[in-house]
């Protein structure tokens, strides 16, 4: 039985791709008998990569925001592979482009940017990535993945932090040397992170993770400072002072750690934060909090990093979720990945300093991205995804709100746009309703201890709001 | 003036694509003005990636292995993209792969492998990694680049190790909580590498890698060892005795460096070498070397890592070129990315010890990379171009030592399969070189302090040799 619920108004933005898709689920279990018997299979060839799988997607069989798997089951996607699919599955834009010359090219000669940027490359950084450029940002670097754009971030903020306080872009050969054998004045430096973070699991961006332990326990990591990040109460209008008082104690702490690190010889040069703290449990702050936040950077000389991998591309309501909390300055680095389709880093060009050969690989990038990132800002302006993101993620929340007082079992409703997400009173609760979700027809996203984060392509609109407030309703009511 | 040589018996590997084509340069400068001035305006939104920029590549006119550049110049190619572009420019079967269904799905529908892999993945690996699987090697993990591969490499040993240390997979709550604030038992671990050696700029990586202290410099590194990779002289026939001595002493003190920090309690934990130290200067040991290194891992219980994002891909004259060794026991892990078009590792299932969500990253590697594997495993098995790359390397070793009699600051020829380099007295001189060359219409590429590397695609064959050798020596002459 379909629950109609309260209509907010929102504007029109035309047919849906999936127009008359809906979730269903043909097997006794998910995975069905055919992904069973492929996941053995699977298991002889690659036994680490089976363990963690969940379903063989079917892209052939998959559209718009609704996943095919092997079986034939159909779900609707509240998680997008990882967050990372803008505009769901088989867009016609993004196969035109996928279809085009361009591409072709791209994929079948693959240049080593570094040295041999395609001829027509600066147009392409023109008319992608500096056309959805966040303010105030002037330069911009591709890289492969999220991961390997923190990880060129932080050595960048680390040349750059060298680079002043020595005055001079030059380093003495004796330096470079030292550096060689990993007994540098580098060594001193680090990026200050914040419990619950998640920045990647390459070796720095790891020493820059806080969400489960697991994912770093037995790996030598770096002697990076973690401080605490606030956790507010929600509703927030209900815990104003003590919220305020928590982000308080939270930037003192800051401040402190960047004081006793500098007096200890052990200066921190940039510090990295996530709008939403998306793996770690989707927890945030005021925005308030994170224009004091910019202040300390700017009054301790330390350089300021947004990690925007899994906020960015318009899902919070604005292109990057940064832009919502009105800084007077811009960061100093924003990194993106996931649903940009390509990788990498603006940063602002006075920081420009010299990086020499640090920040390279052999790649710096992939063009064909770049390719398919024109297609979602063409179709992300022609419909006004952002705005809808905005719109069906507000609607979502209010709903989500109005079933946590029906079933005891949700609290802390929150989010910014379609990252919207809401706590479950155990792990093993949480764990129980993503899966039971999936037999329902339903992909859900766990993410930190006990939360569930809606994530959706921009595609995902009022229509499939409802029907996935109606599978969620379903779950629960097991 | 066509210089012509004497000719090696070489097999009968049929038309080259890019029959007729021979380099031209048309403009008086390398770039040439419409370069010079689409470089300014790429500065403008990416300072850094112009700053290391050589040539704006023309993807549409190059072919086989000509790359063309915005100027209308054509250069005949020996470095192919870093190493990295494997059968050359818009070769038929890579642009076939590149316009199938295949293709577009993937890249539409990139899956988020680590949960979501493509439902006929278990096929695919199959038809490609495991075809070409290095002996002995029966896991496979797909990655997103080198260093990621690199990177990925060490957590699986650093896992592997603790694992066994433990007796169990089992890690309490306790030390997965000091390893998330960056103080586990995993800080005393290390992974040992080699003076020369280049396994990335990540900061796992770049803690392994000794090319240049200006790729490290002002960077934090993990505390791990270098110890001293093996100079030989040449020509090895000459030095047979004092190279076996200083293998001996290279040993001697990887042995005792291992028994050093076990004693501190900071064990090394595994090694990576690669079978030719490409980017620190092509130096490489002889198969003897490798075989008593790797059981000085086995006695040691030391993992053995081997890094064959250079050296793989037939280029050596084997698929792989840790083949040459003839090792009893093989390697635990061998890495690979450029010339494979796909990223990752193998290892043998034996060190699939729970690793837990340490190895995985959101996409967990790239499907749309294998499709065009496919269709290079397919060309090298119908054009036997392994074989072919020993043979063509063969013949330019042999008149490149030829060369180095006539004209004296070429010293030092080495290499195995068309992986041949050599070198020049100094760096300036091999700068000039390789800046004089351009001119010419040869693309080469530096390595190390003063060598220059031969670094073709597998297409590259007698004809192309024989062009190279003609513009190389026409280079020499000025």
């Amino acid at each position: 039985m379909r629950h109609f619920r309260k209509l907010f108004v929102l504007r029109n933005y035309g047919t849906r791709v999936d127009e008359g898709w809906q979730a269903a689920v043909r097997s006794a279990t998910v995975p069905g008998p055919i992904g069973i018997a492929q996941k053995e299979e699977y298991a002889r060839l690659s036994p680490h990569m089976a363990a963690t799988m969940r379903i063989f997607f079917d892209i052939e069989n998959s559209l718009g925001n609704y996943i095919a798997d092997v079986d034939g089951n159909v779900f609707l996607d509240a998680f997008s592979q990882i967050s990372s699919a803008t505009l769901g599955y088989n867009h016609p834009a993004v196969l035109a482009a996928c279809e085009s010359n361009e591409m072709k090219n791209f994929m079948a000669n693959r240049p080593a940017m570094g040295y041999f940027p395609h001829s027509k490359f600066p147009q392409q950084l023109e008319q992608t990535l500096m056309r959805c450029a966040p303010p105030g940002m002037d330069g911009v670097t591709t890289m492969m993945c999220g991961s390997c754009s923190n990880e060129n971030a932080f050595k960048t903020v680390f040349k750059a932090w060298m680079n002043r306080e020595r005055g001079t872009d030059e380093v003495s050969d004796a330096e470079c040397n030292a550096a060689n054998f990993n007994k540098g004045e580098g060594n001193k430096l680090s990026i200050m992170s914040f419990t619950g973070a998640f920045h990647g699991r390459t070796f720095g961006c790891a020493s820059c993770t806080n969400t489960r332990g697991r994912i770093k326990v037995d790996i030598p990591l770096l002697d990076f400072p973690i401080v605490d990040h606030p956790q507010l109460r929600y509703p927030l209008d209900q815990h104003a002072a003590e919220n305020e008082a928590e982000e308080s104690r939270c930037l003192e702490q800051v401040r402190h750690v960047i004081k006793e690190r500098a007096k200890a010889g052990k200066p921190v040069a940039g510090m990295i934060i996530e709008p939403i703290q998306a793996e770690g449990g989707d927890r945030t702050a005021s925005d308030s909090f994170y224009r004091r936040l910019r202040n300390i950077c700017l009054e301790e000389n330390v350089y300021f990093i947004v990690d925007e991998v899994q906020t960015g591309a318009g899902v919070s309501g604005k292109w990057w979720a940064h832009e919502h909390w009105g800084l007077e300055t811009p960061p100093d680095v924003v990194t993106f990945a996931k649903k940009m389709q390509a990788a990498g880093f603006y940063y602002r060009k006075s920081l420009n300093s010299n990086w020499g050969p640090t920040i390279f690989n052999t790649f710096v990038g992939d063009p064909a991205r770049l390719v398919i990132l024109d297609s979602v800002l063409n179709v992300n302006e022609a419909e006004d995804l952002t705005a809808k993101a905005a719109d069906v993620g507000d609607y979502v929340k209010s709903e989500i709100l109005a079933l946590s007082e029906k079933y005891g079992d949700i609290a802390n409703v929150r989010g910014r746009g379609t990252l919207v997400a809401w706590d479950h009173p155990t792990m093993a609760a949480r764990d129980k309703v993503v899966g039971d979700a999936m037999k329902e027809g339903l992909l859900l996203g766990g993410c930190g201890n006990q939360s569930i984060r809606l994530r959706p392509s921009l595609t995902f609109d009022k229509s499939h709001a409802d029907e996935f407030l109606h599978l969620f309703e379903k779950t629960l009511e097991q």
